[in-house]
């Protein structure tokens, strides 16, 4: 079978997402890259594609150059899905374009600077028969799918109380310094959009509850902190939420947990047992049932579910990481590129995305309204 | 040096408290029981001290009437502090009869009903020279101590972020069966007080959170889960906390965390470290300094603080257990009652016993009133 | 029930194992301490009796002056039990003058010097009715008993492999300087006899190896390290071992291992599951079946056998040590001597402490004689 | 720069190994796969190509047939370098036969079928200027360079201790049964070689053992079990090892670890501090300095050495696992072809794969003599 042609904008130099989604698009042996935009110099952007062994006729000069050139081409030679890697503020207008020139589109999270933008493109793709991903990460790990289907599937019974925590630290390195902090990108909300630690790591919190529960997150209450007066973007937060009336639970999320590297756990307890996830050690599911005999639920074993497996490439025992998780979603998007079957949830998608985004609003709304609860739109 | 003369209120037969605080009070043979009421019903209080080979003429028909006989003694010979560990509903009067004719008392969590009886008691205790112990068994684990002497010596900077989690799924037993769970006392306000998990569980968290910052909580905001209509007891609860105005945190408890058994774990993050410790593997402390070298502190090092090492029994690698960490809030009482020096923080005071009153009515007011921010008083 | 009368030996100031002891006869309210010797010097022995809260009249200048007094006694008042918990080379007159004058013996590790006396003490005791334990401690943890109970019954099938290590760091500390290592009472045969680390470590290694399986080591091959040439003791060693023609194993024991506290881990695989323990976190068990549902069983459950429960004295999730287990132990003594039933394994006896003393003998044997099988004698 | 033109023998199909070596070349963008011969039936050679997406024109019929037509080509069209994934018995006659014809070659483990042909195979490479790399794995983890590189650099001092584990328990599915025993090609001398644990995991750890310290482990003392007598192969072993005459150690392997996956640790106790390592958690470290301080390292941290941060492409705390261990091992590859610098140990080289093939052989030699040391030539 052909390999789907990838074109890619931005991820160039040693920009970590660029090798992750080059990396991840290889893996299966689905995709070759033809070309794209690496960096907003011409130059670099060829040198990059020179030194990643590519043909360089088809880096171009800038994005509007791309989309024009790639028209030119007969449809069997054409990009057939573009991976968004910009800056946040370039999500949108490149995501638009795209699709309204009947790109395929992989887009970086957050999907946009708005929920207004969102639904825009929501509204794209719902009017079009295009293939939209957005790329939450997480949800591509093989336990993190087991977990979705052991929840579905009724193994843990109702759910009761649903735990996310994403802790980070990284941001102390710049927060408490006056000068560093009005020089950072991630705290200019120009360029980063209307939240820094919600935008960047809540919406992950948000979007693995939802995805492992296979439940929607219908309100929430937020509590952020922001440390200093000239600050204008939140750095920490704490949320409630609640599925339903009964079904209630926690978003926990900071960049200045000191000391943690990307420490995103998941907590999900059920009638008749629980489960718990981690993402620093994600080979591995712990599951209790209400009896107290504990299991650790591990990757590639026989009682694994479907689409746990499918996302496996070699036994239990050998460490799969984060590249195979993204890996994964690049082959569900495959799939559906490919016209073969895939399983609900093997790549998140523009409604997934749409969410995100409302609830980055919601969260911001309910804590400058003195935290109060916000509901997330269906 | 003469044992101190201990009497026990409660904790006959199999009780769990029971073993628990003889166990303690034996450790450093600091104390010798010399009597009590172990049960309401006056023979089975006679058979319980022949099967701890007590001398029974001072095991009393009941708590009046040891009152009475104990006053008659020359004061040498009287008990000198009393442990209370009867239901709930009978530790304020206990106590504050205890207080009222002359003892010193060690009294089971929670202090009282009621946040105005914990006041009384505290008057009480403060207008005499008696010494008063409220049991929160966890701050006499050696770690939590250490911990408590890291944050407040300034070892992870100024304190940015609190997270206490508090997880139980025994509840589930009873829960879910309607007839069950009206005849469970834990689930009746008569007999447990106004509050189930909040104020079995919440309240540990509360403590350990003042314990090991040594600073006070300020504002609560609790969003909690009584699951059925029918029931009129919380059984699980969500609650955010600010320390000051920008000092924030998260206390998390619930009784119906399937599968998890008594899952109390701390971290704190400060500007320059974090620190994390769980109870069910007390014996180590994680300390996560800025640089990322994260260290596992242990019990019983040269490293460890005066506090920690004092209650530690045996070199780092035997593991002690929650029976060590009790022995450790029955030796900082005897110190009191011996006058002899000891640490601030060897044992629970009236004061924290009060505070953990407070904290339960406004976690209940503040979750009635529609999940809006109430203050802890000073 | 009258409480046993318990005479100790040593174990004297701030001796760690006088304390261990101490509070494992407290524990469950079964023995009263009578009197006894715990220093050489008896104003000392004194001042520690007083200290303790005791009655100082059976405070006896010395061993002898002990036996002799003892004697004199009404049976119904003397000591029932004696405790040895004197320097190495005093246990074997100790325990063998004990024995010939109808005390029962409490006896700390290495049993004796030799396994020639250590054969005269267990002849002693086989010709009377005198019950006589040997304190391998860490067979009192609640899942050492339940992964003895599971590997007896059949859990994991035949026994396929036995692997034990118990790694320690401190000789680290003496043994690079060779004025420190001349002057270590562990390191001078004449006083801890013909092994440090074997004699210290390997006996608990052989030990629990035996008492998990329910099965003896026949065969042993050593390889042991002295490290200096002008050190007469070993510091480390690797033992392979044979139950039987097809099931092996090994016992790795170090003093050497720099870093490590206390570091015991036992695994067993049968043909149908595996089992794994670590001392350092005693409260659970890994049960690892052939369909790879692991599982960490943990203490205080229903599914956990009788002998694991009954050494338990709190709901699971309340983290037990080593004093607990040591409690178990002396719980096992008092009710051998009252004359109730109990379990095999509740303590090490003789046969425990005698296969010991052979093991060390062997194993160095093994080591000089240029790493040849030695067998251990049935 | 262009990529290195990479021939690929084996790993057609669904073979694990297949896509563990394809994923690893993908992964920096190093590698074209140019073809190959992936099944020894021609047309699922040519179809698994189709399936790859590559062009099938260099698809051969067989292997002799490869060899005749590349040599034809132009020497800047021809493969630079063929990876062996051929059975076991396949790797000595097409390794010989690619460097006597000038390729370089990338040899799955073990890298012949006897120390002899190891030694032929090494002499080929010596004597000329070709790259030949043994794809020893787990070398290629950034937390074992980091090992390798803090252990050479003397950061816990003279090696004092060594102990590897490498415990499966996969062969409990057949070995157990007459008729699968012996149905099965890995227990078969014929296809396997002379050893099954050893040849397959016991080179591993030997191979792991002297890559982390960067010392040769000079003598071996083994005891192997066949667990039947019809079992012509070993599936468990205990392996005493000496590096020198006071550094001592031990490699601990076994197929019948009943549950175990793939389960390979390493610790290395020195002077001044020792290191733990698991393959089942590879992206930390454990350092445990003599004064108790024990710290966890992770992956992508400023204070890892070059070789550990260059084999990292993403920040700490996100991780990686064995396909970006193995890619790390293509990189150093592919620095050697391309004349680029490399650091020591970028890959397992000749020297590395004979040494296994002598240990393989004295291992089983020590065994079948009774348990006597045997030498590891230089």
């Amino acid at each position: 079978m052909a390999k789907i042609k990838l074109g890619i904008l931005g991820g160039g130099g040693n920009s970590l997402i660029g090798i992750l989604h080059r990396v991840a698009a290889y893996m299966y042996d689905k995709y070759e890259i033809v070309g794209g935009v690496f960096n907003s110099v011409w130059e670099e952007s060829m040198d990059f594609a020179e030194q990643l062994g590519l043909l360089t006729h088809r880096i171009y000069k800038d994005f509007d150059n791309m989309i024009e050139e790639e028209l030119k081409l007969p449809e069997s030679e054409r990009m057939q899905v573009v991976s968004v890697l910009t800056p946040n503020f370039l999500h949108y207008p490149m995501a638009k374009r795209l699709l309204e020139n009947g790109f395929n589109v992989i887009c970086e999270k957050p999907m946009t600077m708005t929920y207004a933008e969102a639904k825009e493109i929501r509204s794209l793709v719902t009017d079009s028969d295009l293939t939209f991903a957005v790329t939450y990460t997480y949800t591509g790990y093989p336990m993190v799918r087991e977990m979705r289907h052991l929840i579905t599937s009724g193994k843990i019974g109702e759910v009761r109380r649903v735990d996310v925590q994403y802790y980070q630290g990284w941001i102390n390195s710049v927060i408490h310094d006056k000068a560093k902090r009005s020089a950072t990108w991630r705290l200019d909300p120009e360029k980063s959009g209307m939240s820094c630690c919600i935008g960047d790591i809540g919406t992950h919190a948000f979007n693995i509850a939802e995805y492992v529960t296979g439940q929607k997150i219908n309100y929430v209450l937020a509590d952020l902190n922001y440390l200093y007066d000239d600050n204008p973007m939140d750095i920490d937060g704490t949320i409630l939420i609640r599925l339903s009336e009964k079904v209630k639970g926690i978003l926990r999320v900071s960049q200045i947990a000191t000391g943690e590297e990307n420490n995103l756990r998941i907590s999900v307890y059920g009638r008749t047992g629980g489960l718990r996830w981690e993402q620093e050690n994600p080979n591995f599911l712990e599951y209790l049932p209400e009896d107290g005999t504990r299991q650790t639920l591990t990757r590639g074993q026989g009682y694994n579910s479907a689409i746990s497996l499918d996302g496996t490439k070699i036994p239990s025992g050998h460490p799969e990481g984060i590249f195979d998780s993204m890996g994964n979603i690049y082959k569900g998007v495959a799939r559906a590129l490919n016209g073969e079957p895939y399983h609900d949830g093997e790549f998140p998608t523009v409604v997934d995305g749409t969410r995100g985004m409302d609830f980055i609003e919601k969260a911001i709304a309910s804590h400058e309204e003195g935290n109060v609860w916000k509901s997330i739109e269906v």
